[in-house]
């Protein structure tokens, strides 16, 4: 099946003007496709840390010669950093911890005992929430979407029953934010296609969503809901060729 | 399908040794399971770091009310740590680094670039290698086996292109290591029934193998070889019911 060769080639409202203030070269270069969630977890942390970074678009069609030299798997979201490349969405957010000392705030509770937690429910984000949500917009069969829907209801129970509020953690915004906020952002796509509704999860579970939407790292992060939209109508005719829609059909771990 | 009954019910060889030398109170309770690869995973931490800890073999078809009540799902491994608990082998491993700053070696490098580094190999281990051997393992039908084979080759040679020698990162034995060790430590399960032999993959990874095995943490965690083929039966016949097991079945994340 031929890539969707209509995939709008940049970010758009609120996202675009990010963009352009961030054209300038850096020490970090931030390799984006501003359509995927995973970027927008480490975009996020980099807004909110306040990192000096250059943000560059990849065509995911048209990877440039460089950016394939320093990245041969080609994925985003990558950072290249003193010539080196590193990537994965969570990898990235706690390098930019280590490597970033100075600025504030950490995106990590300082208590070993409060980040460990934060970290088994990070991993349960990545693990169980996010193919879940995914599996719910691939499934056709009414029967199919409505047992997905239901068991995507259960994770996001046993994730709201955690909320301190108003973010997972209390006070604090998180990783553990992080890690859900992009699928927060883009869960307009499955209520207006499967029948979610973040009022049947739960008043927690909205109260949350609503606050980690409207969170200004967020807000700056993200394009207009027209172009989300155009992204994922392949994962709803279950057409979708990204790697991740391709893992879960196999019956294997988003990689 | 009823739970294998038939399992040992605690440590033998050298992990029996070390385990009745962490039998008195300490502040942190180590809550295992003896064939349980992923428990291995920190132990093998603590015992790196020299932590003192009280280990309490769990058993998973009779686990205590205690153990229960701080750790619902019931997962091991597990600790209890000022009476709460914690739980993920590589949650635990991190945890181990930030509650026990002064506990050295430290598992993961101090350089900012190269700790990223770590934590991507680490995120391969867990999401593509102990699917991959887990597969193998639970592969029934010889064609079906035979792809599973070369799939985890792929896998295990994508890895051991990495590796510096003698362990993953160089001279300095780390959570890269810990990671996959002790998927090493029982491959001759896969040797002895799925026709995986370490030299087949490359001389680097038999040679790494060859020094992970022999790591005097990795060695006092080991129980006995037939104890551990006794583990693997059901695995064998495809009729494992663990909480992996049955994931992987499902083509589903392993928890």
């Amino acid at each position: 099946m031929p890539p969707p060769t209509d995939l709008f080639p940049h970010a758009t409202g609120a996202a675009l003007k990010t963009v352009e203030a961030h054209q300038e070269p850096q020490d970090l270069v931030f390799y984006s496709g501003w359509f995927c969630p995973f970027v927008q977890r480490s975009w996020i942390a980099l807004e909110e840390k306040g990192i000096p970074y250059q943000y560059k678009e990849v065509n995911p069609y048209k990877k440039e010669k460089h950016f394939l030299d320093i990245n041969p798997k080609g994925l985003v979201p990558a950072v290249e950093y003193q010539g080196k490349a590193l990537y994965e969405s969570l990898v990235l957010c706690e390098f930019f911890e280590d490597a970033y000392p100075t600025h504030k705030p950490s995106m990590l509770p300082e208590d070993a005992y409060t980040k460990a937690y934060a970290r088994i429910w990070i991993d349960y984000v990545g693990k169980t929430f996010v193919p879940g949500f995914m599996r719910l917009l691939m499934a056709q069969e009414t029967e199919k979407q409505d047992a997905a829907l239901a068991e995507l209801y259960e994770v996001l129970r046993r994730f709201s029953a955690q909320i301190k509020g108003p973010f997972f953690l209390g006070e604090h915004f998180s990783l553990v934010d992080i890690a859900i906020a992009p699928w927060i952002t883009r869960d307009v796509i499955a209520a207006e296609h499967r029948g979610y509704s973040r009022e049947d999860v739960g008043a927690e579970w909205k109260q949350y969503a609503e606050h980690v939407e409207t969170r200004e790292s967020v807000l700056r992060t993200k394009s207009n809901q027209d172009k989300y939209a155009q992204v994922y109508a392949p994962y709803l005719k279950d057409e979708a060729q990204s790697e991740a829609a391709k893992a879960l059909r196999a019956g294997r771990a988003i990689p």
